[in-house]
């Protein structure tokens, strides 16, 4: 489904005086207006691939319709979601869910909705059909060398699809652990999923980044041999400058604090990237920012304030993405929910009066640091960000807009009721 | 310190031009403004007397200046908050720290305040001085029959100052439980409390309730003998019709839905009351609001919508009162912080379109219901809490006011800089 | 696979110098050793159909071979499991993955194996082929009276199933519950679970019991509708006397004292049956006593202190069936391992020195009763176990006979490689 | 008081026979005996001076009786425990709560018993009466040069003690952090806080080491700044070869695979120590075991295995400290008890059949590992830790005689019953 640009202008018409009201009086003593803005229009959240379409627990999945059935599909609906809020201008491929048939058929589809590919995923936590060896005991952690192999040539030919489509950045994600005492040597585990990231790092081209993903627990439920931020900056220093952390806000311990992470992986010049979802328990996987706005804000507030005092450049200098679950509510206008939700906590964080709030930590006022931090919270950024994304062409509300144009109605009547899109 | 009216007139008039700017575009377009304020302006949380010296945690306390030294003291302390903000009307004292030594000047003291007596709060939780028996292996579980009538014989005694000052609630919180498995009988020592409970029950005047506390743990680390809201359900339900379960936000286990258990219990008629703080650990006893905003608020969402479904008056149908520690600010502004956050929480649980609401449960409109939500939570409803204290004659911003009047300063000059309030 | 008598017979033959030597040092000074075996010879544990194939997460499922194909094969597995350690005489089964062909030789087939039919469970978490109406916004729970009455008339039919099998009580696990905010109104919910619950309870027999499952969250990731214990207890005494909490271990927020529970649901005479395994995280269904087996024998000693309390049967007054997930482990032997820790627990709590353990709780003896506990979780009771189940007609070590006769790999050389057993 | 051998000695000969029955069934069979006796002989556990006396919670403390009243008391209460085990032979001070007056006697009072000095512990968690600067906003992290270099003064000061006292190892735990959001700038509290410790690492003599010690929470309640075992690393690294990373096991978020951290440290050359304790919600302080014993044991585990693997000393190579809190129970009991738990997990631990573990984990036989752990950790091995301290000159039930003596009972006699031990 196409959507044309005239149907998004239409609605802003009809949304304008409202939107001016607000966005007026929010900008009336705001310093800085057209800065944050424009920060706002270069900021970018990438779309995984298997977000588009419905996710499932162990006990079950629900279906959903009219979702994609190829990867043409999938940069569709991305496509339409970037039309909508012009922020979503990337997708994430994941292989071997993703494979492209046609480089360059693909790579020109995905630059006729202005998106480029970010970061690639591989995959070592499942058994394809037609796979020599499985990953039911690991795969860059296993005792058999071949299992071993496996998995560091699998990467490396993720790599390659990357390198076809214009990514420069490689997400390894390991579910590699153990579910019982005993099962594991926690250190022989460690060397051996070195071993083999050295060997996926040495296949890195030069402009190419990995990421390191960490996660305390699920598939594996006693140990996890990329379990924490700890453990995935030692691989990170151990493989050298092109491997980072990457953060995914679910794969944490119970009331971790995620932002001291994030600050101090940014002091050591290691943090790589971020999965936006939200949770209440586990890595529940649940839309950005609809459990703990207040989290996320603080985290954007750690990473507005470590990049600019490392000079990095917000859109382009770390590898942000969503990576949620849709178990009940229609991928797509989750999606737009999730990233009006990063947006709204970026800007939030872009309020922040940085001179008053050091100054604060200097007197250790802590009541006043709260409040310079909650008063940019508290504050409705909304129609900055509104006004951010229809500059940059995109409607003053995208998942109003979805609605009334009965986007979903539409997929389903070109895609059928009973689709499933691959991945998780 | 007595704080003259006019000042607070003068503060007003100096901001009135800016309030009165972002209170009209707020009030434009909200539905039912003038129902909305006179909510704010009838709800009133009281303020513990312990809350009101610097806090301190097991390993060290760092004592403020300008404590106040007496029961006198702390009264005057809450008079200002209350002539600041006008929503704590009432302090909540907790014997045997704060035994009036003259009913009829305590009562006088507090009325010029415009304060009320709200519910007394008993101890079993710590030896006094003068003790025949102790506490050390629990007070209403305890094995030995004496420990628990001097228990009971304390509670009772608490009743009766409350009664004297007008007061018509007791809170029980019971520390009662074992640190070590084997050490209790837990059904024995349910018994043993259930049957205190229910003396000190008979003891209560007719227009009296009792709330019965829950923890999870601390300071006892492996049961607590009230440890969750089951527990003290079952404590209500067995006492009778004037037994409430009272709720204090960080006595939970980890990742606790809060919100689920405060519906349900106003379902069963027995959610008595609130002590309110936040936590990203335990019971860490910070500001209210300042760790999960959006948690509050979504408490209060289901405090309003389950209080309406029973018809009970918001102000005056449960008990809502503040329980924090106060180890890094300054006690005062620490409470206008946090009474400020309760009141935006409730400010917005009021803005929540609840026709819609519903309707979107109808549909198992997911993705709608938390856009109605979050619409609500994400406006900036501080102009309409400042436009509610003003109008009850308090300041358009409490805090702001304290710090320009240098109160601190003030109580620091009356009182001494060396000065340890009573509690904990 | 058919396991002969002798074959256990000539391995216990090998084993019996060694068992007696271990045997009979235990035995030396024990009071009651006869009537703790016949205790443990009486203890049976259910085994649940769908625990006898390979389960998975929600990333994936590395399948195992030989796994049962039909009711038959499962029954078949129960039985072997039974042959072998005599303490897993039950199988529970869970409609409609194990819906039977013929009440009459499926009965037949159990009592070839003495195996009886434990509680059956009903499935209202997932859509079956061809279902009418969707539970993906819950079952009882839900707004649509029509999809609330296929979950009733499902449970009734489950319990038709039960009926000419033999059993006698329903186990009720609702998936139900909400994950976001707003999704759901907590009490609508609650009430109109009640109200299907009721239907089901009017349809049990007389001599029938419903127990009601409790979780803390998945697949629900914001909210549960019977989410932990209290809940669970409202149900059952809203339902009436049939009406029993069955308590699952991994279905707790982290840190939970869940001995508490059973000891305070013993008391209220609601306790109705346990689902055993173990986890770290979260509900993460592994092998019983493999994390933590302190905490298993801590909850044996208050059923052991509770049941006698009420002078209770501990073989039969109670419902015991292990319900895990076998993701790594060869199913049959994770299930001989499960076995072997209840088994092991069970013997250890009666070995607690009850008298000795009231004195010192009398006393406040809280070093003592630690060392009274301690002494007879540190006892190593195993060659007790042994002995009973060798008496009983099984082998003195039922994993590693299992082992010996290559079991397995006779199961694949019947069944196949490739099989997937019906259920998670 | 002072124990005489001749009364260990009756003792034992009383209990001589059971102990003989009861080790030679252990030892028979056992391979190696005599070589696991020596390791434990060996083992040596510190026992900090501030746990001789009652501790507290925030909540209040039930002080007990005869307490040690100075350093010379709580070295003779040390002197008594290792009198009574054998296994206590070194003390950890607490500066400034202990600080020797005549290092000369304090030393030659300490040999007379026995013991060695164990690693000197900093305090800049607390405002001592006559300190210059406050540390409420933290030490070594804090914004005000003068604090910290007040910091930097006291660690170099506990270093002169220590070496006075033949100790060669100071352990710092910092209590800095945060309790609000915003009131500290991350990534200057860690750069502060790294060149205070840099300034006491050159302190250091040639021989010494430091142990940074980690914490997830409390007294701080947002943030700490040495947070989690990454972050000690970090220091740890930055430092260079002398300093290394502490482990407390109650320093944790909930449910951290605490054995898979000890195993990496070990990897990277960077465990330096142990605090010994147990807890069930936070950093409960409790006996050692007493919660979580098969946690402990797999700790152990991870211990002798990658030490062995390394080549390092089980007895010198690792500081091994109790740190615990005595609230409940007589602390010399109590550090009977933890003393012993500790020494039952370190004997399972070489219990364990590597050989056979290792072929296992190669072969991803889950199952079998798991056999192997455990039929170590189910082994009544008590009588080997009891010959061990025997032959060391210990009591074969030291908690045992330690009640037969009245030894309590003597030191409330000789000290008085209103007594309160310095430290926390």
């Amino acid at each position: 489904m196409q959507l044309e640009k005239y149907k998004i202008d239409e609605f802003n018409h009809s949304q304008q005086a409202e939107h001016t009201r607000k966005f007026e009086f929010l900008a009336e003593g705001l310093p800085k207006v057209e800065e944050v803005l424009q920060k706002l229009v270069d900021f970018q959240i990438a779309i995984p691939s298997w977000a588009l379409g419905t996710g499932g627990t162990r006990f079950g999945r629900f279906s959903g319709g009219g979702e994609p059935r190829s990867l043409e599909e999938k940069i569709e609906d991305v496509g339409l979601l970037h039309a909508l809020n012009r922020s979503s201008g990337a997708i994430s491929l994941h292989i071997p869910w993703d494979i492209p048939q046609d480089y360059k058929a693909t790579k020109a589809l995905a630059a006729q909705f202005g998106l480029k590919f970010d970061a690639v995923n591989s995959n070592t936590f499942q058994d394809q059909a037609d796979q020599a060896k499985s990953y039911k005991f690991g795969s860059m952690q296993h005792v058999d060398r071949a299992v071993r192999q496996q998995a560091i040539d699998h990467n490396i030919e993720v790599i390659k699809h990357g390198v076809e489509l214009g990514s420069d950045s490689l997400t390894v994600w390991l579910a590699d652990g153990s579910s019982f005492p005993g099962q594991l040597n926690f250190r022989k585990a460690f060397q051996n999923t070195l071993e083999c990231l050295q060997e996926v790092y040495a296949a890195l081209p030069d402009n190419w980044k990995v990421y390191v993903e960490y996660k305390a627990f699920e598939p594996n439920f006693y140990s996890t041999t990329v379990g924490d931020w700890g453990q995935s900056l030692l691989y990170a220093n151990k493989l050298g400058p092109k491997a980072y952390t990457l953060v995914d806000l679910g794969h944490h311990l119970p009331n971790a604090n995620i932002e001291q992470i994030v600050s101090l992986l940014l002091m050591e010049g290691k943090l790589g990237g971020f999965h936006f979802n939200d949770s209440k328990y586990a890595d529940d996987d649940l839309t950005a920012g609809s459990i703990k706005p207040y989290q996320l804000f603080l985290i954007f507030n750690e990473l507005v304030e470590g990049m600019d005092a490392r000079g990095m450049n917000h859109a382009t200098d770390l590898g942000w993405m969503i990576d949620a679950s849709h178990n009940l509510k229609d991928p797509l206008e989750d999606l737009l929910q999730s990233v009006q939700a990063i947006m709204i906590a970026y800007a939030q964080s872009l309020m922040v009066d940085r001179t008053a709030l050091n100054e604060a930590q200097q007197q250790n006022d802590v009541a006043r640091a709260q409040e310079i931090l909650q008063d940019a919270f508290r504050t409705d950024v909304r129609p900055l960000v509104a006004e951010a994304q229809m500059r940059a062409g995109g409607a003053v509300n995208a998942l109003q807009l979805y609605r009334q144009l009965k986007v979903r109605e539409n997929l389903i009547q070109e895609r059928g009721l009973k689709t499933v899109s691959s991945g998780l």
